[in-house]
């Protein structure tokens, strides 16, 4: 989508042209960044400037905004810079899936759509092409609510055959409310991989001044040039401020807050790698390391598994109609992971039928621990596997792939009790 | 229970008794406390002392500990002292109800039991005598995980009819597992109070070295003469230190670690107020003030209520099962609170046919807010009831109150929405 007619005609009035930096006031608010081309989902009237952060802000010039051109020509090249001048550079293939990351803003209604291409998107961060040999694809284009098993298969197929052929890490912005299902997904998928995957989300919009798609972005291609770790990674802001990313394990990661810049939490361990904006790495924990592994992924998963919270008042029926729909159950419990007493008799038939019951706590912080209070100890004669400090949605992720990985009730329980991908840590839980 | 021949006899040969500091060491670790009566529930191996902290510290002695009479008589009068003592005080109701709290370890299985009376409970507190004038009655004694509708009903009952007979507040020792469930039932049931509801509980048993029964209890005694607020509050460690207690909103705490004295934690708030062990308290909030206000509980609650976490993969047949059984649910989405695409058409059909549907957020920290994204513009046209910041749990237990007060389910809707006891602060995503 082009300028509006009255927006064209301002800038050529004042003879402001791309890579000139503007001044614009409004409301008694000035900005000052350079201007570069206006995105084709953009509104008419919305001009994108670069600012010195780095950051694109979208401003919606009305009637009454004053905009001057105050430095002509700062930028000489055109801004963005073609992305295909990295070469020579390390190849990273992006597989975007959609997302706030790769949306942008309907002026119209005020909702955000996830439209950009992997190519729209790379274009708001020019920058990345000094970093890196760039290969963006749109494996698919949802809001990451609607992400399916099916989904989750065929970015763990595309992310290993990029592995495989020879790419030195896979970016995979996604859209951050399921952004920890899918990674704890391509970390069980994808095993022993060469390479690091780090999945990048934004918490606002591209096209928001307060958007962190750029530093996300472009932070996620620093720590995979830059850094020797090989696993499945989550990369977001590590505080509100623009100063650093943390380096999250997918498998220990959880979005815990709905709107904050910093809502992706490693819990029950500290993040991989803590990344400032100037691209040092602080590494917090042990990490696997670069390798010339292939990757063989293993894509099979059971689709029946089912994720419950327990609370009181639970409807033992409801539960037990759950329960027999499902090959397994991953339950988030109370406390050190207990349920009320009615509901262990179900559970005992549903083992004993050979489905597999997982216990976690709705707590999120801390272990489970079957073996304080009689409850644990019912449990854990009635056949559930105690699931140590894992989070409860690893646990359900987890769960549906060992499920997909063999049919014997005994050997997933004892996968699920195995740290397999870095999801439990604390071993005392599990003995 | 009392002591085992072999220790009585120990005991009997230094000549110890009850007052008197021993030293204790075992494995070159060295303890020393004042020995205080045998809890009934012991091990007969078992010496208990109270140690300079004010903590109860259960020590089992085997052959190779050595016991040894360092202070004859440094606490003169018996311990525990007795609870009568308290007559011209502040009257107290302590309504307890079991979980850790109140429990002891069988040193046979190393399980932990809820067995402890409201006396035995007390004398493990006998500082408390000289704060208030404690009417303790037990209403139960359960493990948390096992609380139902009715508890909480008959708990409320009780509450109400203790502080219209004048007490200038009601401490609530109750386990952990479900502590918060049963503060927000508590807090909806009671409405206007005249003196606080202190709900109260323990990480570690207390006849253990490192429970938190002694001081939690003391402090909520504490605070209930000493502060003028009024209202159902739950008061936990602030800290993993012994330093201070937090006084948490009933409907806005939740438990967040499984094992850690600071488990409780307030979320999209802060607390109520912070009291030091020393107990000087800092208000940290509003709150409502004690008043002469007549309690008139209302009891009523729907059972048929569901809290359901969404998950990608989740299964739209089981989802739509669970939603035919209810006459309300609250749904904890993703992020902003979102589900699937393909559960909104469940979703409209159910709140059609008069099923109230309240959107919160898995995230736990930030509001939802279903206007950003196409996904919650859906859900909010399908008839979904925003929770703001609401906790999951909050609105679960506050949707079966509210379907026990109306039939009609637009008037439910508009009580979900609304903000009853506090647990809705951001009003923002309301509008």
């Amino acid at each position: 989508m082009s300028y509006s007619p009255r927006l064209l005609s301002l800038l050529q009035g004042i003879g402001a042209a791309e890579g000139d930096r503007l001044t614009v006031s409004s409301d008694g608010r000035e900005l000052s960044g350079v201007l570069i081309p206006h995105n084709e989902f953009s509104h008419p009237d919305v001009l994108v400037l670069k600012m010195k952060s780095g950051y694109n802000v979208g401003v919606l010039v009305t009637p009454s905004t004053n905009v001057t051109v105050a430095v002509k020509g700062e930028v000489r090249e055109r801004v963005p810079r073609p992305l295909s001048n990295g070469k020579g550079l390390p190849q990273v293939a992006v597989l975007s899936t959609g997302g706030t990351i790769a949306s942008y803003v309907d002026y119209r209604t005020g909702a955000v759509h996830p439209a950009l291409s992997a190519g729209d998107l790379l274009a708001t961060v020019p920058e990345i092409a000094d970093i890196c040999d760039v290969r963006a694809e749109a494996v698919y284009s949802i809001f990451s609510e609607n992400m399916t098993v099916e989904n989750w298969q065929q970015l763990a197929g595309v992310a290993a055959d990029r592995l495989n052929s020879g790419v030195e890490g896979v970016i995979v912005p996604h859209g951050t409310d399921t952004m920890s299902y899918t990674a704890a997904a391509l970390s069980f998928m994808l095993g022993d991989i060469p390479r690091p995957v780090v999945v990048v989300g934004a918490q606002r919009s591209s096209d928001r001044p307060s958007s962190d798609a750029y530093t996300n972005l472009l932070s996620a291609a620093r720590f995979i040039t830059a850094s020797d770790a090989a696993e499945v990674l989550v990369l977001m802001h590590e505080t509100s401020s623009d100063i650093s990313a943390a380096v999250h394990r997918a498998t220990k990661v959880r979005k815990m807050h709905t709107s904050r810049r910093d809502a992706f939490q490693s819990i029950n361990a500290p993040p991989v790698a803590r990344m400032d904006f100037g691209g040092s790495i602080d590494y917090l924990a042990p990490y696997r390391r670069k390798s010339d592994v292939k990757v063989v992924p293993r894509l099979e998963m059971e689709k029946d598994v089912s994720l419950v919270q327990f609370y009181p008042g639970m409807s033992p029926s409801v539960f037990e109609s759950i329960l027999s729909k499902s090959r397994g159950m991953v339950i988030a419990g109370s406390g050190l992971g207990h349920v009320s007493s009615e509901l262990i008799g179900p559970i005992r038939r549903a083992v004993a039928g050979g489905t597999v019951v997982v216990m976690t706590s709705q707590c999120l912080h801390g272990s489970v621990n079957l073996n304080v209070y009689a409850t644990g100890r019912d449990l854990l004669s009635a056949g559930v596997v105690p699931g140590g400090d894992m989070l409860p949605e690893t646990a359900y992720v987890k769960l549906m792939w060992v499920l997909g990985q063999t049919n014997d009730a005994e050997e997933a329980g004892k996968m699920m009790a195995a740290d397999l991908r870095g999801e439990i840590t604390d071993r005392r839980a599990m003995q």
